[in-house]
C-alpha cells in the first residue's frame, strides 16, 4: 500500500479524493491537510460521517515527508506551488490539482503571477493520460488538467489535424455549481444560479491558454479559440459544445471510434451526449456530428471527477505502473 | 374592448396568453378553445382558481366569429392552419403562435408538409416587431415567431452587415423545458432533466430555415448557420449564444445601442446576460463581446413571452394601433 | 398619489416591492433608501434595467420625511425599530416588514432583546388583513406578518375553536431559499440546497411565539406547538403543513369555505395545494382534510410576496381606504 | 459466484441493482429480465455503456432457473407475485421489491387485491436488517421493504415503547421523483415538480399500513398514524419527519445511540440530518429532539438505494452469510 497525503481536503475535490482513496486497494491516505487543524472530516464533511476515522491537520510539509510518499493537492492556484516545491524537495511525489504546472512557465507567468517553482515546472507532465500516458509512468510531479481543458481537449484532439485553421474553434462549454467552489459567493448563491443560466469571462477565461498550448503542443498549429463558459443550474457535470470547420468532409463517429480504441475512459456516442451519464464517474462521453464541412462536437464529463480528482487518481495509478482504472468510479448518478 | 378568442388555451403559452388578457384594458377574453369541452378553466389550470369564470369549449370558428374579432391560435403547428383559414374566411383575424404562417410557403413546405391555406400564407405578417412593426399595423394574419429564431434573430440583425460570409455563424441555443410543452415524454421526466443537460436535433432543428429565411430577407445575403438547441434543467428561459466572424473590428455595444435606441422591449447590457433578469417579460436583454474578430453575442429571452404569448399580445396591440407596450409585462420573476 | 419610500431596497424584499410599487395606481415610489448610496437601482438589481429612474440613498428619515407620506421598510429586525421610531415622531405612517412590531412588548424582549421603540410597539396593528382589516384601516404603524407565520395562522385559524388542546399542534413548514434572504451563507451556497432538504432550528424557531401569541388572541387559548422549518430546493414558495386532533368529526373544507367567503386573497382547494400555484401572488391556498380526529392542513404562500411584500402593500392599500386589491399581484408563475 | 438474475431492470431501481451487483464479489449477474426483450442494456441505460455485455431478455421463470440461483425482482406490485411463485416453486431464491410479500395476507388483500401466491407469503421474510436479521439467514424470500416504511420504521422504532399511545404519530414525508417511477405522468413532468411542492394522498397512502403493521408486530401496540407523502423537487432521496408525544421526558439522541450501536447502516446525527449526506449510499441518518413530551424525529435516506436497491442486496448478503456490508455503497453523492 502507497502511503498518500490529500492536502485542501475541505473543499470539494478534496472530498471526491478522499471518497476514491479510502476504498482503494493500493492507496493508503493517512494524512488529511487543510489550511487550519480541522478536527474530525466528519465535521467539514459530514456525509462521511463512520468512514474516516483521521483528523485534518494544518498541512506541514515535513510532517508529510514523514509518513507518505505521495501527495494530491487540492489547493488554490498560486497557494500549490509553494507547498509543492517543498515536498517535491522532501522526496514526496505530487498530483497537483491547481492551475500552478498545467502550463509553460513563459504562459502561466504571462496569464497568472510569477512562478515560485521554475526548477519543477519543468518536468511536470500533463495528466490527461489519453495524450500522455507513457510519460506519467514513473513521473514525479503531475500537473492534473482543468475540467473545461480535459473536456475540450478530449472532445476537439482527434479532428485537430482535419481543421480549417482560417476558422476559429468556437467553443461553448456549461460547467455545474461546484466548478466554483464551496467559497459563498454572490454567483454561488442558490437563487442565483436556480431557474438561470449565464454565461463569465466571455472570450476571457484563463483555461483557453491552456487549450491553446495543448492543442500546439499535439498538433504543431496554433489554433484561434473563442472560449466561453458558463454555470448551469446543476452541482456536478460539464457539458463542451464546440463548433469548428473541417478542410473537408469526414465521418466524425469514425474518427473518434478509432482514435479512442484503447483508451478505457472514453465512450463515443452516436447520439448527443447528456451529463448525467458520466457524472459520478471517470468517463469522458462524446459525440460528434457533420453538416456540410461545419463540425458540431459535445464532450461530457464530471467536473469534480474526470475534471479533477478522479482523474488525479488515475494519474496517480499510471505514476506507479497500477492498473488505469484501479479503484476508479465507473457507475453514473443516474438516474 | 376588442372581444378576443384563445384557442389552445390548456397548453403552457395558452395559459401564459390568459394571463395577460385578463387584465388587459384594451382585449376582452370571451371565448376559450381547445379540441375537447373542458369545463372550468381552474380544472386545467388550477392556478386561475378565482381568476376567471370562463369554460373551455370545443374549438368550433363559427362560434368564435360570432363572438369574437381576434383569435389568438394558441394549437399545434399542421393542426394551427385549417383553423386558422376559416377564420380568416369568417372575418376574424388571428395571431397565430404556431409555425404555419412563420416562412415562405416553399419553405414551409420543404421542412414541415403541404401547407392548406395557401392563400392566406401570403400576406401573414412575421409578428417580430423590431422588424415589421410597419407591417403589424392593420394586419389581419400575424405568424408569431417561434422562441428560438426570435432570440437569434434579435442578437444577430444588427450584425448581419458587419459579418464575414464565408463563415458559417455558430448558434449554441438552451431553453427551459416549458418549451417542450405540456405533454409527458421521457425527455420532459424530471428525472431525465433535473442535473443534467444535453443538445437535441443538433444541425438539424426546423428553427433554423426561419433564422436564415429571415437573415435573407432582411440582409439580402444567404448565411451559412450551424443551430444547435439544448434542453436546460429549469423551466422558463432562453438563452442563445451565437458566435460568428466580422469583417472589421467594432465596438458591438455601440452597434446594439444604436440599433435599439427605439425598441422599448429590448435592452442592451454591457456585461453578460442572464435568463432570470427577463423571466416573467417581454424583454430580450442582449449582451455582445468582441475578440479580435471574433464576436460572441448573447440575448436572453422568456420563451413562453417574448418566445410566444407576450410577443402575441404585443403584435394584437400594434394590429389595433394600441401603445405596443400595453399590458405587457416588464417585471421579472428575480428572484 | 401617495408618494413611498421603499427602505431596505437592496434585498429580495425590497425588489418585490417596488415590482408591485412601480406600477401601483395609487401610490408613487419617491425614495429608496439602503444601508449606503447604492447609485442607479438598475446596478443592484440589473432586472429593473429601463424600468426605474431612481438612484438609491443612503436611507435617511428626515430626507424620507420631507418627500413622503408613507414608508415601506425591508430593514433587517433589531435595525428597524429606531429608523421606524425616528420615521413615526415626524409624521411618516409605516409598514414595516420586520419582526420589530409584530409581537407584544414582553414577547418580543424574550425572545429578541430590548425593544427601542416601547411607545410606538403599543399601537402597532398586526398586518394580517384577514384578522385585523378593522384596524388596519387608518392605522399609522402596521407591523408585516413573517412568511411562516402567515401560512401558519392562515390555515389554522378556522380549526382553533375546534381542536382538542390536550394535544400540540405539529406543524412542519418548508420554505423556499429566498426566505433566507440575499445574503451568501453556507446554507444559501447552491450545492447545500440543490437536490437537498433539511430542517432548522427545529422546535426552537422564532416564529413559534408568533403564532402563539396571534392564536391566543383569536381564541384566547394558548395552544402548545411543534414548529420545524425546513429549507426547499427552490427559490420561491413556502408550504406549511399542520397536524393536529379535533374535538369531534366535521367537514373541513366546509368550515374554510364558510370562513374565508369574504376574504379576496384566500382560495380554498378541495385537493392538495401546490406551492407554484401561489407562487408570483398574494394568494394563500388552503386545503384539509380529516381521518377521524385527526386533521391535516395544507397552506401555501409565496414567502416573497403573500409572506412580505404584496401583503405589505395590501395593507398600504387598507391604510388608505384604497381597494384591497388595489395593485396586488394574482396570477402565478405556472408553469 | 452465486449467480443472479435482475427481473424488471429497465426501471430505476432495476438499474440501481444492476450499479450494485456488476461489481460485487459474491454475486454474479448472469441475467437480465424485462418485459419485453430489449437488446442491449445500454440502449435502456446509456449510463452502462462499456459496463456490462448482457442484453435484456423477456423474463422467463424457467430459463431463469436454469441459469440462476437468486432473482431480484424489481416489478411493479401485483405483477410481482405470479413471477416469484413460479420461480419458487422452481427452487429460485427471491428478493422481491414489490409490495407483495410486505404485509400479511389479510392486510395485503384489504389494501391491494386478492393475493395470488398465498403459500409463499407465509413464510416471506420482511427485509428491514435492523428488524430481522436472524430470520434473514438463510431465507429463501424476502419482501424488501417501501422506502417510506424503511425511513420512518428506523426513525420511530426505538421510541416506540416510550410513546403516549393517546396520540397520533404524525408522519411529514418527502420523496424525491425517481421515488414515482420511470414512467412519464402529469405529476413527473419536469414543469409541475420544479420549483413546486405537494403532498398526495394524505392520510390515506398505502404505506401505512405496512408501517402500522410493522410497529404491532414489534411493540405489541396498535399506533394511530396519520401519514401524509410528499414529492420534493429533486430526483432522489427521502426525508420522513416524525411527530409524537413521549410518555415522560427521556434524551433521543441517547436512545438512539443506545438502538443502533450494532448497526452497520443507521448513522445517528446531533443536527438535524439532511437528504445529501445519505444520497447514493445505504445509511439511514436519523436525528431527533425533544421539547417537553414532544418528539421530533427526522430520518434520511436514499429512495432508491436503502429505500429499496442496496436494500435488496443486503438481504441477498444476509441471506447467504456473506458480510452484511458486502458491496454496498457507502460515500455519498456530495457535493
Amino acid at each position: 500500500m502507497i502511503r498518500v497525503a490529500v492536502v485542501g481536503v475541505s473543499g470539494y475535490t478534496g472530498l471526491e479524493l478522499l471518497k476514491i482513496l479510502l476504498d482503494h486497494d493500493k492507496f493508503e491516505v493517512v494524512y488529511l491537510g487543510a489550511s487550519e487543524n480541522g478536527g474530525e472530516i466528519e465535521n467539514t464533511h459530514p456525509s462521511l460521517k463512520s468512514l474516516c476515522e483521521l483528523s485534518i491537520e494544518k498541512a506541514d510539509a515535513k510532517e508529510i515527508a514523514k509518513r507518505c510518499e505521495l501527495a494530491f493537492l487540492a489547493l488554490p492556484h498560486k497557494a500549490s506551488m509553494g507547498f509543492a516545491k517543498e515536498l517535491l524537495e522532501l522526496g514526496v511525489k505530487v498530483v497537483d490539482l491547481s492551475a500552478d504546472y498545467r502550463l509553460d512557465l513563459e504562459t502561466y507567468e504571462k496569464f497568472y503571477c510569477p512562478h515560485e517553482d521554475k526548477e519543477h515546472i519543468k518536468d511536470a507532465v500533463y495528466g490527461l493520460p489519453e495524450l500522455y500516458k507513457d510519460k506519467l509512468k514513473g513521473a514525479k510531479l503531475v500537473a492534473n488538467p482543468g475540467c473545461y481543458p480535459t473536456a475540450t481537449i478530449l472532445g476537439l484532439l482527434p479532428f485537430l489535424h482535419l481543421l480549417d485553421e482560417n476558422y476559429p474553434i468556437m467553443i461553448d462549454a456549461k460547467s455545474g455549481v461546484s466548478g466554483a467552489g464551496k467559497k459563498c459567493t454572490e454567483k454561488t448563491h442558490y437563487c442565483c444560479i436556480n431557474e438561470n443560466l449565464f454565461s463569465y469571462s466571455p472570450l476571457s477565461h484563463r483555461h483557453e491558454p491552456e487549450i491553446k498550448e495543448k492543442f500546439f503542443k499535439s498538433s504543431g498549429k496554433e489554433f484561434d479559440i473563442a472560449f466561453v463558459p458558463h454555470l448551469l443550474p446543476l452541482t456536478r457535470g460539464m457539458l463542451v459544445d464546440s463548433y469548428c470547420l473541417l478542410k473537408k468532409e469526414c465521418n466524425p463517429i469514425d474518427i473518434l471510434k478509432e482514435f479512442y480504441k484503447d483508451a478505457p475512459f472514453v465512450r463515443i456516442f452516436e447520439k448527443p451526449v447528456d451529463i448525467k451519464s458520466s457524472s459520478g464517474t471517470n468517463f469522458c462521453d462524446i459525440f460528434a456530428k457533420r453538416d456540410g464541412k461545419k463540425l458540431f462536437i459535445s464532450s461530457s464529463i464530471d467536473n469534480l471527477l474526470r475534471g479533477a480528482s478522479s482523474q488525479a487518481v488515475v494519474n496517480a495509478n499510471l505514476m506507479y505502473g497500477f492498473d488505469e482504472d484501479e479503484g476508479i468510479p465507473k457507475y453514473a448518478y443516474v438516474p
